[in-house]
């Protein structure tokens, strides 16, 4: 069997991953990272990888089957995503909500011209947690959505506190309300508003002689970021916030609760959740199992930007279609 | 836009549901329902639906664009499977896990040589389940699944003691074992027996002068059904029978716990579960959003024998791909 050849682009916490996930895969082949930096300054973990500059991805054309984007959604995909989907399959996890449809015309024109594959914005939050909330909604139609995140850390919360004058440094977990889930998980379809839903707790290292009440009141004052929630802030060493609070966890939830029959009268709850150990690594590992997907789907003739409601399930697996019947339906 | 003209086969627990979930989308329509039953005896919740001799199914074929198969794994679709998949689109929910392959081959011989399209084993086990283990597992390729179900009224079991000698009526609820769960749900990683996943939980109605103690052990002792599991016999009254346990509750868990990174130290779980009012109720929502899929994949000729693995996911909604990309992804 000829295994699926894979690049990556950028080698941060995903593209680490993407690269442990290519291991943990008989049927994958990590063929060459590609990266920003000096390559001799990259020091991969799987011996024989080679690690090339950026600008020289165009020349693997005929060597890799499909292009794992690992940069950021702000600066990096905006600009990565249709230039590689001209040129390779590509999946990436583009996760600014609101500039996906936009994302999503633009790809899927770059893919297009070019007789390639895009599978966008996959990892679980959009992902997992939309193929669920999209099922859900297709089998309840007369229902309520709920999703809950974490708990886990937002780069974007964390991001937003340390531009706080006087912070140093800074790690934002936001944490689901047990109260909330609950009566949710129990049928209640309970209205929740912002506050109801989600709690924020924030580490953050003050400079030295700072004003640490000006601090807290500026956290919990920001707009968007945390003035609709209630928000707790410790302060801690620089020592404290890298021993504990380094790791990457995540997760949430998300809840589908709906009403059948012809009196409507029967209700459903379908829940899905994560608990994450290192969102990076789990991201990495949805994205390895797509890009099997991208390849088979651009081997078929199916091209242009796709998402994860357009791939069927069993794309994304190693087995064979009689293997998953007789083992897994 | 013209609605999906729909007809059911059987009009038991799971047609009637199907007729509900039909009436809940507004782009689906039901055309008749097709009975063994003298027709005139068959009364609809849906004015002006028709009922027919299902004999005169065939008259149907250009009226009808997707047949839903509402009968029993046993005895009925691996008859009616076949035969409708000839005549038309089905979706069916035949649920004999060891017989699917079997069953998938039979049927797609029949709808391959009609170019109809077929989606087999549709609803919540075989089905949303079977989904949510075959994406984990190509997420996290190193990892345990774990299915529990309950709690909830199996009818397998609930038959099996009604054939015990003194036995008028019973009902058999399927119970998973908190400790179980939640071992998995921490991520231990636990190896079960089968007596640690679930409990037997009977509700009996003796016939009048029946030797109870040995009814009892009849059942404690039914080799399958009830020797590996720890269970409880309760005796009760026809009336309490009815009144208590006439609801037909379901549900369950399905997990994959698995590691990924280089070192495979980082642990996920992936949670997926269901807790139902109504079993029918719920599989016949389920089938009428697979039924608009097939519909879409046989006018794009798509044709053959299809499972939940092999239907993209938006196919089962009633929005637009640019609405479900903007809402829910």
């Amino acid at each position: 069997m000829n295994k699926v050849k894979i690049g990556i682009i950028g080698y941060g916490n995903i593209g680490k991953g993407v690269e442990a996930a290519i291991r943990q895969s008989s049927d994958t082949e990590l063929v060459a990272v590609f990266t920003r930096r000096n390559p001799e300054s990259v020091v991969l973990k799987t011996p024989g990888v080679k690690v090339v500059e950026i600008k020289d991805a165009e020349k693997y054309k005929n060597d890799i089957d499909v292009m794992i984007l690992c940069g950021g959604s702000a600066t990096d995909l905006p600009e990565q995503g249709p230039e590689f989907a001209a040129m390779f399959n590509i999946v990436d996890s583009f996760d600014t909500h609101a500039k996906i449809p936009e994302y999503f015309a633009t790809v899927n024109k770059a893919a297009m011209a070019a007789n390639k594959t895009s599978v966008i914005s996959v990892g679980w939050d959009p992902g997992l947690f939309s193929m669920i909330r999209m099922l859900s909604g297709a089998i309840l139609p007369e229902g309520n959505d709920y999703t809950f995140w974490g708990k886990g850390v937002s780069q974007g919360h964390s991001d937003a506190i340390r531009r706080v004058t006087g912070v140093k440094n800074a790690i934002q977990y936001t944490i689901p309300i047990d109260d909330a889930v609950e009566s949710v998980r129990n049928g209640k379809n309970p209205e929740l508003s912002t506050r109801q839903k989600h709690l924020r707790e924030c580490f953050v290292v003050a400079e030295e002689g700072a004003d640490k009440a000006k601090i807290e009141a500026d956290i919990k004052n920001m707009p968007n970021y945390f003035a609709d929630y209630d928000t707790i802030v410790h302060f801690v060493s620089e020592d404290e916030l890298k021993s504990n609070h380094s790791r990457m966890p995540h997760g949430g939830f998300v809840f589908r609760s709906g009403k059948t029959g012809i009196d409507t009268v029967n209700n459903h709850i379908i829940e899905f959740s994560l608990k994450l150990d290192s969102n990076p690594e789990f991201t990495a590992n949805v994205l390895v199992a797509y890009a099997r997907a991208a390849v088979r789907m651009n081997r078929e003739g199916c091209h242009g930007a796709k998402t994860v409601f357009d791939v069927p399930l069993s794309y994304l697996s190693a087995k064979s279609h009689a293997e998953l019947i007789k083992g897994l339906l």
